[in-house]
């Protein structure tokens, strides 16, 4: 293998994104490449699915954000994504690996050198592959410790969640339906608000597309308030919850993907109902919770998915060509749940 | 005593408030009571002192809100005050007794029955009696809990406070600095900000109304970020703090007195933030500590402010009269120190 001259292509990025991205701005290059390693702890891998999240726009922006440095134009867009090793100069990963961590969006990869220490190793029988980009991969764990750690959730309380079809939607509000609380979702067409209900057990589900007044609809949805928020997707959404919240609620801040595209980002005008409702407003990212949570999380979800008790809808691209479309699409909630994209075949 | 017919004078709330408060929107009214306690529990006393806080004026608006039920025009404002007690149908409660809690702004007021136990008999010798509307009052409990409980403070780390001369702010600073914490406070006039630094032990201190960019203020006082934030003011002080605070900052949410008197809030656009910074904001109010950390509160001040190792500074009115022009004058910032009226001599 080692020495193999392959055909590679990378999506990269054009140039910075400004506002909406436009496929233009991602550009599909092919190169020659010769497999082989660069010294110690390197990996080659042959990727095999990727993950359309929507924190890679973040990396898109040209403001030199430490929390977000952007990619430079010409270079690979890398997110988390799946590869098998063919090569492989850590004693950690050997050939045949199925690896998930941080990659290039590329047909083969080096281990990303930006953060090494993502790669994992991933499997379990009667476990479809590419849900270790979801259900068990970074939307699930962020949905995991997102209600459990963060909302701090008691049975019987009411959870709204917004973005409720999406990666990490549909698994806040299974695991919250499965905890004992009254779960409320948003979705932004018919065919999610239906899976909400028909499939991930949310007890009300409502197109925000179809609501003119998002604080009538969720006094509609949650007459007696609302004491978790799960914000995925912040602006006038998060100004409505900021109406109907109640004493004592928690705002899980995980995204807040309507703002992401926005040259000027929502007011928000209600805050001053945090002080007189007491409510905790907390922005989260799972690195924090890695060490003590992961194990957890993958025990309980791999055990919940094989027992029935959870749901995973994937929206699954095929071809790495597809990816610039597939993750614009993402963002404009063109995908009916989890998007990824198949690369190759194991 | 009982019988005795008096002069009563109340402040009265003339008119429900629209944006700023005006004088005429509370009247002095006078009338002769006969001093008659009103069945069991009741107690009557002589008013000592007001305390002009910020959150009356939420009161004072029409809008029903269940957080703060709005005063009936013609009837008494009633806030948090002192008096000695001339007659009590309360075993708990005898002549002669001095008590803190809320009452109408009178000469004389009945036991406030829409809060009756706010009640609580004050006093300690060589502290002076107005002290228990402040340091010792909602005002030190509410920095007290806010900095220890909700800021969950670590030695070393930099808070920022708002509205850092004021009944709350003065006490916040003093208790971060003896905690060990690096102490930034704002002010809105020279002499507010000289007493930050000269009394109340504050690192930096500046002049927020000098400053025509927030963000770049802040980033000059407090160059490594914020870690810490006590709200006192929200609106545009807020947004600048969110473009400041550091990874695993908490804002201690208090109050936002530039909001109160807008017909509509200032916007707020920097709510991103809290994501990839991981922050927390946590509205809090001191009910939900009372029994917890009031005990402990009182206990460590009191014996703070006997060693000298905390200061305070009160601005005193003198006369019922003056209540409406101090109150207003306290949202415009007229006020140095923690805003009083003194009703009668004990």
């Amino acid at each position: 293998m080692a020495g193999t001259e392959v055909t590679n292509r990378k999506i990269t990025l054009k140039r910075y994104v400004e506002g909406w991205p436009k496929e233009s701005d991602l550009e599909l290059v092919t190169t020659k490449e010769k497999l082989e390693l660069r010294g110690e702890k390197d990996l080659i891998v042959r990727v095999l699915y990727l993950s359309c999240d929507p924190f890679l726009r973040w990396n898109m922006s040209k403001t030199q954000d430490p929390y977000a440095p952007p990619f430079a134009p010409g270079e690979p867009i890398a997110g988390y994504a799946l590869g098998k090793v063919l090569l492989s100069s850590d004693p950690n990963f050997k050939e045949g690996d199925i690896v998930s961590g941080l990659m290039e969006w590329a047909d083969y990869a080096h281990r990303y050198t930006q953060r090494p220490n993502s790669l994992t190793k991933v499997g379990a029988e009667g476990v479809p592959l590419s849900y270790y980009l979801g259900i068990l991969g970074m939307p699930g764990f962020t949905a995991y410790a997102g209600f459990f750690k963060v909302c701090e959730p008691k049975k019987g309380e009411t959870i709204y969640v917004s973005a409720a079809a999406g990666a990490v939607g549909q698994m806040v509000g299974q695991f919250a339906k499965a905890f004992g609380c009254r779960v409320v979702g948003s979705a932004g067409s018919p065919r999610k608000v239906d899976l909400l209900k028909s499939k991930f057990g949310y007890d009300e589900a409502f197109n925000y597309k179809e609501e003119n007044d998002l604080d009538a609809a969720l006094k509609r949805y949650c007459p007696g308030g609302i004491d978790m928020y799960f914000e995925n997707v912040g602006g006038k959404m998060l100004d409505a919850v900021l109406l109907n919240i109640k004493d004592h609620g928690r705002i899980a801040v995980c995204g807040m993907i309507s703002q992401y595209n926005k040259e000027e980002p929502d007011p928000i005008y209600n805050l001053t109902n945090l002080i007189k409702r007491r409510v905790k407003m907390q922005g989260f990212l799972i690195n924090d919770y890695n060490e003590d949570v992961q194990p957890e999380f993958l025990k309980n979800v791999t055990e919940w998915y094989k027992e029935g008790k959870v749901h995973y809808v994937e929206d699954l691209a095929v071809g790495l060509e597809k990816a610039p479309a597939a993750f614009i699409g993402m963002l404009e909630g063109k995908n009916v749940g989890k998007q990824s994209v198949k690369v190759s075949d194991p």
